[in-house]
């Protein structure tokens, strides 16, 4: 059995593309993500990776992504913006926030943009990197579809709402660093359940919030915060910042990212940009490498994106090996 | 044995204004000193309420902290202040940043504030709880002292490193969320080491980096973060935006906020505020009221800071009974 088929990731993203514009995508839309899947593929984050092509093509023939959503801005002050995402890709409406703030951000200090009527906006590392290469430290906080109970309850009212910053660096890649606030990703239960194994205790509660080995139990439930208790807390926060804040949908409001029907999600993300040299008196830039060295001075503590940017490498080098199925799900795509 | 002496906020505030302006410190900064204790020790937080008491008022007769301080603002732009704390206490240049945030933010939609030069804040959920009094929503990023290590490593290089943030409610007390990354506070590891108990699995490493019950070999070593790895990582999140962006010192080179002695510790505090109407496209308040009630709804599940909240009722009804211990020690530091 085959176990994939080799693209560099130039080719990746021009099938991806092709692939979402069948679909229905306008082809700026389909360049913004297509780039974005991509990149999550190269950094080794299959789960927010070219796996979800078929998924975003589907919505879109459905309607339930508009493919030819132009994101629109609209202006607070020097410092602040909402992106009304238009029920489109969250990355579009991402990209556009991005280029505001990050000149926004260069005058004054700090910028916020509050991005509503959005969908799944893949790793959140990649939307602060960008940020960070432009030599501002990025925040960005997101909602999702309800994956996790508040502490004590039984069911899903926040998403799995990640967390990511990155900072740049004086002659290094930007330091990134992404979680989510689930103990383990959605997805491996979902694997989990396609062939039928038992999941580890720790990581999800049933339906009526007993911790659950059984993965189908667990997808009718909720998963476990990182942190327990004030992790719920922790994902409360960042569903107020994300979502309440940026008149979003909550949570328990959105729809599926991941299925075909329904009305689109409109979750939200909130985005921030600091410029570092202002705001640190002019230090940030050497601090920071002192802070990186005496983490990296501590046998066995590893920097965090570590691994990321190793899989990124290996990726420019020796381009994609993409799973078979998945080449096979793209192919049905072009169709 | 008397189980201590019961006084009323008001009383307990001027005992505490006393002691601090008998070590040397200025009666303005006293006043806001004491205030913020009190407020911990009626919300039940008595890590950090008058138990402080005697450990500040000895940092000021050594000078490690400046008494007389006055915090300088810094303004950036119109969004963006820096705040020198003067290695004095945090809490005046805490109420400094605070009141030039709030203009900021009803202007901009966004503030924030870099607060650098300075010490332990206390309660993280007492500086937002103020800015969401004001129809803000408030986001405080903090570090402390070296607590926990990176994720692998042996050796404390981030403080606990709180996160809080406190948004504005329609008819109730804004809601605050505050979390400190440490999975229990060092302060129970401390109650333990002075009784000669063991401590409970999972919540130290000894120097070595290895699982310890042992109260001594914990403080010789550190706090396990919650949430484990992710944890660790966020612990690095929250250092390089509350001290390397603000140009203070790392939890691993600041000095202890107990001992009188060494260097002011010199950390730094992120404080952001939010204009939650604008940001929200007007549907703030209304929307924050659907997720508290759909949280509320479930059985067992119950909204952070409640807890807080109804120690504070029975404070300000019956104030506050004060253990005998402490009563000495800031009678002490009247004489």
């Amino acid at each position: 059995m085959s176990e994939g088929e080799r693209f560099t990731l130039a080719e990746a993203r021009d099938l991806a593309v092709k692939a979402l514009v069948t679909a229905g995508t306008a082809e700026g839309n389909a360049l913004s993500v297509a780039t974005a899947l991509v990149a999550a593929e190269a950094d080794g984050q299959k789960g927010h990776g070219l796996s979800r092509l078929a998924s975003y093509a589907g919505q879109v023939r459905t309607g339930k992504v508009k493919g030819a959503a132009e994101p629109q801005i609209e202006r607070l002050s020097a410092s602040a913006i909402r992106v009304d995402a238009g029920a489109g890709f969250a990355f579009p409406a991402l990209d556009c926030a991005r280029d505001a703030l990050v000149s926004m951000a260069r005058s004054q200090m700090i910028a916020v943009a509050a991005v509503y009527n959005s969908h799944h906006f893949g790793q959140g590392g990649y939307h602060v990197e960008r940020l960070a290469e432009q030599g501002l430290v990025g925040l960005m906080l997101g909602n999702s579809p309800q994956a996790i109970a508040p502490w004590g309850g039984t069911q899903g009212l926040f998403g799995t709402n990640p967390i990511a910053m990155a900072a740049p660096r004086r002659e290094a890649p930007p330091l990134v660093i992404d979680l989510s606030l689930a103990k383990v990703a959605r997805g491996k239960v979902m694997a989990a359940a396609k062939t039928g194994q038992e999941i580890p205790e720790g990581w999800a509660l049933d339906a009526e919030g007993r911790p659950t080995r059984d993965p189908e139990a667990a997808l009718a439930g909720t998963m476990i915060p990182m942190g327990e208790a004030k992790g719920a807390a922790l994902a409360m926060l960042v569903e107020i910042l994300s979502a309440t804040l940026v008149g979003a949908n909550h949570g328990f409001e959105a729809s599926s990212f991941f299925t075909a029907e329904g009305p689109p999600p409109g979750v939200g993300q909130l985005l921030l940009a600091f410029d570092p040299t202002p705001l640190s008196g002019g230090g940030f830039a050497d601090r920071l490498e002192i802070l990186v060295n005496a983490l990296q001075s501590q046998p066995g503590a590893r920097l965090p994106g570590t691994r990321r940017l190793t899989a990124r490498e290996v990726a420019e080098r020796d381009g994609l090996l993409v799973p078979a199925a998945i080449v096979a799900e793209i192919k049905a795509l072009l169709r």
